[in-house]
């Protein structure tokens, strides 16, 4: 999780919502990527959905089984479709998202039992941490 | 979404499961695609958010305000999140999808409150032609 804040942290230089995820196989990581859609101009560049079209790129798969996907903030509905669609079997977030957070606040799609899929969830990881990096990107955006 | 149905099955025509999306802004086509998951081995390579991304790319704006989207099948979690994020004011589609549908069946994640954008839905539109090319393709493919 300290190299996903990092990644965050790169993409807050860019003027991207701090936000990082990394995909792991095995112990080696398979893709790493921060927010993207102020650069892009792509709605669907969150970390989490860049991270996964990689990982899989990388395994030639649409199936990233026996992967963890690291990610600093609870994945929002869109990305948590995402992560059942690709099979993940295991989401470590850092912080809770109050406004969008699909992965137990406002919904939990990742452990729907009328999905094909479900997934095992870890938070509050460095979450202190991850919620002072997105209140200081804010603060000073305000500024 | 009888243009949206002739994507559908050249989608079909690659092995893809036939489901087209088509975005229109001004009464004219933005983006056109079907989904693209076999080929390409993308788990998010559905549809509706290979047409989101294309239309963002078209208009070179993350919001794809004063857009309709159409597409032949209810759409996902996934393309539920990212119609929302797209804010995308309105959605049609033909079929329902009692497996995975977050449009209204499963879950209604385009109309609730508690996200900061809301959608219009429209279903049923051409829904009967829309599954019989669905079964049609299962059914071929299992034989």
């Amino acid at each position: 999780m300290r190299e996903a804040l990092e990644v965050a942290r790169q993409g807050a230089a860019l003027g991207e919502v701090p936000v990082g995820a990394i995909i792991i196989k095995d112990g080696i990581p398979l893709a790493r990527a921060h927010n993207e859609r102020e650069g892009t101009k792509d709605p669907t560049a969150h970390a989490e959905l860049i991270a996964i079209r990689l990982a899989a790129s990388s395994v030639g798969d649409w199936r990233l089984t026996d992967t963890t996907l690291y990610v600093t903030l609870e994945p929002c509905p869109m990305c948590c479709g995402a992560i059942v669609l690709a099979r993940i079997p295991r989401v470590i977030y850092a912080a809770s998202d109050p406004k969008g957070g699909a992965a137990g606040t406002l919904f939990n799609l990742l452990q729907d039992e009328r999905l094909n899929h479900q997934v095992d969830i870890t938070q509050g990881v460095l979450a202190e941490e991850s919620s002072q990096l997105l209140k200081s990107f804010f603060r000073d955006r305000r500024t």
